[in-house]
C-alpha cells in the first residue's frame, strides 16, 4: 500500500541550506576543501541524515560515502550521487544538489511508505573538484578502478599531508567497497554551470556526452626590448604573438562548432617582463579545448597547434606546446537518456538533450557501469562563485524527474 | 701652445669598469639606487676623479652635482652629463658613458694644455631611473624649475624615507645652483637603449627628438564563465577583447609608422581570474603609445581607443581607458644638432639622424637651454640589463664626437 509520493521543495531547499551554512564565509561563498574542519562537519551531518531516513552508511578507504536503502529483492543497486567538497570561495550547489536530492527521494519514498525492487544507494564521492590533492574526480577514480586506492591515499596536500592521514584524522577512513561494477544503473544529478539551460528557460538537461578536455601549456618567445626605441619592424613581440593565437583559436572552435561542439578557452596568461614600457619578451598560456567527439577533439588541438606554429614561425618566436591533460569523451548510456527522457515525460517538464563540457564523477561511472547525466539550471551560468545559484523550483523539477527515473530503474522486470 | 688632444680609448674603458664595479651583484648586474651605499660610493668615486682632473666640484639640493672646468673668458658655459644611478639589474653603460665620456674629455684636455674659451661643466643628474623615489628624470626636473625642490625632497621611497633625508645621509645636499638656464649648450651623450645602430653598424645617432610618450591603462571586463560549458556564441571573454585590441593597435603603429615613428605597445597584462579552465572576465593592459610628432601621437591614441570601444561594445565587453602619462614630443636644438653632425665629419665616424623614443635628462634642458643628444650603439639594442654593452671603440668614437663638438661650442666667437 503505496500513497502518493510527494518531493518536498521546502524540506529540499532547508537542506541545501542547512549544508550551505557548513563551510560559508561571511560573505557568503563555501570553503569547504576535503578534509578541512567544514568538510567533516558536513560529511556529518549528511550521514547523520542518511541515518535519520533508515539508510545503512558505510565509508570505502578513500572517504567515498555509500548509504544504502534496502529493495524487495536481492538484485543489483540502482545507485545515484555526487559529492559535497567545493572549490574555495564556491557556491552551495555545485555537487550538493546530487546528493540531497536523493535524500529528499528517500524521505519522500519513506513518507509514501514506498519499496522499490532493487536497492537504492546514494554516493558521496571525495575530492571531486581535486582542490587539495590535486586530481579531480579522485573518489569516483578509485571507485571505479581507474586510479590505485594506495596511490591515492599517498597523494599530497601543498603542505605534504597525505589524503590517508587527512581521511584518518576526520574519521572518514572505511573499508567498504561501493560495489559500483555491479550497478544496475547510476544516474547523477548536477548543475549545469553553464547557461544553455537557464537561457533558455528549460527545466532539465540530459547529457548525451561529456566532452573530452584538454589541456595545454604553450609559449610563445620573443625578445625583451625598450618599448620606446624599438621600431615596429624590429620587434619580436610575444604577446603580439600570443594574440594573434588567442585569435585563431576563437576562429577554430568557432568554425569547428558550426559542426561539433568544440570550444577553445585561453583561460590564462603570465607576460614577463610585464612592465608597460618593455616589449613582451615571454607569455605563458594555459589553454583548454573541449569536444565531445574524439575526431573533433584531436582536429582541433592539431589546427590550433599548427596556427601556433604558423604564427611564431611568421614573427620570428619560439613556441612550445606542452599538452598536460587529455581526457577522451565519454557517451552516457542510451537506455539511461532513454529513461530519464521518458521521466521528465511523466514529469511533465522540458527537457533538452546536452552535452557536458565539464567533467564530473559520471564520466568515470560509466566506464563500469550504464550511466546518466541530469542538469539543473544553473543561473546567468554562473559556478565555482559565491553567486552560484539553483532556485528552489528548478531543484523541485530536477528532483522530481530523478525520483521517476530511480523509481523505474530500481523496478525488476 | 696646445699639443695634440688624445681621447684614451683603454683609460676611458678603465673608468666605466672601475665604476661598474661599485654596485655590481655576483651576476654582473648593476644595484645602484639612488641613496643606496653603492650610490654613495660612486658619486665619490666621480667626484675624486673630477676633483684630480682640476674641476670644482658643487651639489645643488637635490643632489645634482656639477664639475666645473673655468674657461679663458666669463661667458655662459657649455654644460655636458647624464647620470650614473641604475635601475635594480641594470647594466654598466646606461648613463655613465654621458659622465665619464666628459671626464675623459677633460683629462684629455688638460693633458694636451688646451684652454677653452667658455666654462665646460659636467652634470649628474640624482635619480635619472626613478626606480627609488618614483619620478624619473628627477634631478634634471627640478634643475630647470619644472619640479619644485621642497616637493623633490619631499618625495619619500616605499619606506617613507624621503630624499632629503637620503640625501642628507649620503652627504650630497648641496646649496649650489647648476644655471642650467643660462648654459650656452647642454649636450648629453647616452647609449641608445635600441637596435638600430647596432643593426645598422653605425657609429654614432644624432637625436633630432625625443619622442612623446604616452601610457595608458585599458581594461576590459566581460564575464568569467566555465570554459567547458559556455558555448563560443555565448562568451563575453575579456582576453580574447584584449587579444584584438593587442593586434589593432600594433596594426595601427605600423600604419602611422609609414608616415611618422610610431611605436605602440601591450607590454603589460593581467588576467582575472587566471584559470585555464575559466574563461577571462577582466582583463588590464598597460598600454605605451609614442611619437616624436604630438599631433601623429594624438592620432594614434585616439585611433587606438576607438578600436578599443567598438572591439568591446562588438563583443559586449566594458572597456575602460584610463591616461597615465603623457609627455609631450621635444625637439633638439637645430643649431646643436648642426654642430653635433660638423663634429661627426670632422672625426671621420658615420652617424645617423635618429629620434630617440626613450626619456632622457636632455628632455627636460632643452626646454631651458640649446640642447643635443648624443647616441652611442647598444649591442642588440639591450639595456636596463646586466647584459647591457657598449665597445670600448664605440665609447672612444662617441667621446671623440662629443669632444669636437664641446670644444666647437666652448669657443666664443
Amino acid at each position: 500500500m503505496t500513497n502518493e509520493i510527494a518531493i518536498r521543495k521546502d524540506r529540499l531547499w532547508d537542506s541545501i541550506q542547512t549544508l550551505g551554512r557548513i563551510g560559508e564565509t561571511d560573505d557568503g561563498a563555501m570553503m569547504r576543501v576535503t578534509g578541512s574542519d567544514a568538510d567533516r562537519r558536513a560529511r556529518d551531518r549528511v550521514v547523520e541524515w542518511f541515518r535519520a531516513a533508515d539508510m545503512d552508511v558505510a565509508v570505502d578507504p578513500v572517504g567515498n560515502v555509500v548509504a544504502r536503502r534496502a529493495g524487495r529483492v536481492d538484485a543489483p543497486p540502482v545507485v545515484t550521487g555526487s559529492h559535497i567538497d567545493t572549490v574555495p570561495a564556491g557556491g552551495k550547489f555545485d555537487g550538493t544538489v546530487g546528493v540531497l536530492g536523493p535524500l529528499e527521494i528517500v524521505r519522500a519514498w519513506n513518507a509514501a511508505g514506498l519499496e522499490t525492487d532493487r536497492p537504492i544507494h546514494v554516493v558521496v564521492f571525495t575530492e571531486e573538484e581535486g582542490t587539495r590533492f590535486g586530481t579531480g574526480l579522485l573518489g569516483s577514480l578509485v571507485a571505479t578502478g581507474r586510479l590505485r586506492t594506495d596511490d591515492a591515499l599517498a597523494l599530497e596536500d601543498e603542505d605534504g599531508v597525505t589524503l590517508a592521514e587527512t581521511l584518518r584524522e576526520m574519521g572518514y577512513d572505511g573499508r567498504a567497497d561501493l560495489g559500483l561494477s555491479d550497478a544496475a544503473a547510476f544516474i547523477e544529478m548536477h548543475v549545469e554551470q553553464g547557461p544553455v539551460l537557464d537561457r533558455s528557460d528549460t527545466a532539465v538537461g540530459v547529457v548525451e556526452t561529456v566532452a573530452g578536455i584538454t589541456h595545454h601549456r604553450v609559449t610563445f618567445e620573443g625578445e625583451a626590448d625598450h618599448a620606446g626605441n624599438t621600431p615596429m619592424e624590429m620587434r619580436r613581440d610575444a604577446y603580439a604573438g600570443a594574440a594573434e593565437f588567442t585569435l585563431e583559436l576563437e576562429r577554430t572552435a568557432r568554425r569547428h562548432a558550426e559542426t561539433s561542439n568544440t570550444v577553445g578557452t585561453v583561460g590564462k596568461s603570465t607576460v614577463a617582463p610585464n612592465g608597460t614600457n618593455v616589449i613582451p619578451g615571454r607569455v605563458d598560456l594555459g589553454v583548454d579545448i573541449r569536444d565531445t567527439d574524439g575526431e573533433h577533439l584531436r582536429d582541433a588541438v592539431s589546427s590550433a597547434k599548427d596556427r601556433a606554429r604558423e604564427i611564431a614561425s611568421r614573427r620570428e618566436l619560439d613556441c612550445r606546446w606542452r599538452s598536460l591533460l587529455d581526457v577522451s569523451p565519454t557517451a552516457m548510456s542510451p537506455e539511461i537518456i532513454r529513461r530519464l527522457i521518458g521521466a521528465v515525460r511523466d514529469s511533465g517538464y522540458d527537457y533538452r538533450r546536452m552535452l557536458s563540457g565539464a567533467g564530473h564523477d559520471a564520466m568515470n561511472v560509466a566506464a563500469v557501469a550504464p550511466t546518466g547525466l541530469l542538469f539543473v539550471p544553473s543561473r546567468d551560468g554562473v559556478s565555482h562563485s559565491p553567486a552560484e545559484y539553483t532556485s528552489p523550483e528548478d531543484l523541485y523539477a530536477g528532483t522530481r524527474v530523478l525520483e521517476a527515473a530511480l523509481r523505474d530503474l530500481a523496478t525488476s522486470e
